[in-house]
């Protein structure tokens, strides 16, 4: 039963740029917000399909299959609603936890939130000096929903 | 660019039985009727994850994926829509071609259908003296619409 237990942040100033490197990522949706989630993505050169169930946005059943480069390629370009996400992941230790740090670009440029996945419900982490607000849960931020209601529209 | 041509044609009599054999198929979907749909599949003991574009019926991109099948499970039970499409499907071979004609249960007893796959549009095949009309492209048929409106809500 693989379940992903997330806490999102938003960060407060960009001292963790000098703590990690950046991957480039490429993303988008076969089918809904609501609901269950079926992303495509492209991580640097690897392709993957990732299911998950609808959820309280910290914890959500989750699958995740790697597949060709290709048809990850085909499935964006042809099937997945418009516009893509993209955005470079950052990754910085802190504490005994991996921090993801998201920095959108195109519609969605300006939007920057940090990520941790937790072992367990209410597991205790630190909060680094760069972590912000709290927006866990907030449906604002889930990536599904910026490919709607990018950033750039929430003025 | 994978892609799937189909031809659905409605059965008028049980000739068919006695020509091959039948395979169990338990199979939902995370996603749509309309657009893109997504399906897990358990066939005997495999599980398939498989993406469909839209498409006019005949015509549609495909892409399948094996998945260990506790995973297929978890997501049928969990995350598809219910009912679950349950069927028996049997394989006959006719001049040349693989028949697939689908015995379907549960909310959908009494539908059988069978389907060939053509390698280009336009392909000539030979019908088999137990094929009925053709339902290509009739929306009702489309297995993703068997779990909405199942056969037993036709009437």
């Amino acid at each position: 039963m693989p379940q992903e237990i997330e806490k999102k942040f938003l960060t407060k100033n960009d001292d963790w740029r000098q703590l990690g490197s950046g991957k480039s990522y490429r993303q988008g949706y076969l089918s809904g917000e609501r609901g269950n989630t079926v992303r495509v993505r492209i991580a640097g050169d690897e392709g993957f399909l990732t299911i998950k169930g609808a959820g309280d946005g910290e914890s959500r059943l989750e699958f995740e299959y790697r597949i060709p480069l290709e048809e990850a390629r085909e499935m964006l370009m042809k099937l997945c609603r418009k516009p893509l996400i993209e955005k470079t992941r950052y990754k910085v230790f802190h504490g005994g936890f991996t921090w993801e740090i998201d920095e959108f670009k195109g519609e969605n440029a300006g939007l920057i939130f940090a990520e941790i996945e937790l072992q367990y419900p209410g597991q205790k982490f630190d909060l680094p000096d760069w972590i912000g607000d709290e927006v866990t849960g907030d449906p604002r931020y889930y990536n599904a929903s910026l490919v709607s209601r990018p950033y750039s529209s929430w003025k």
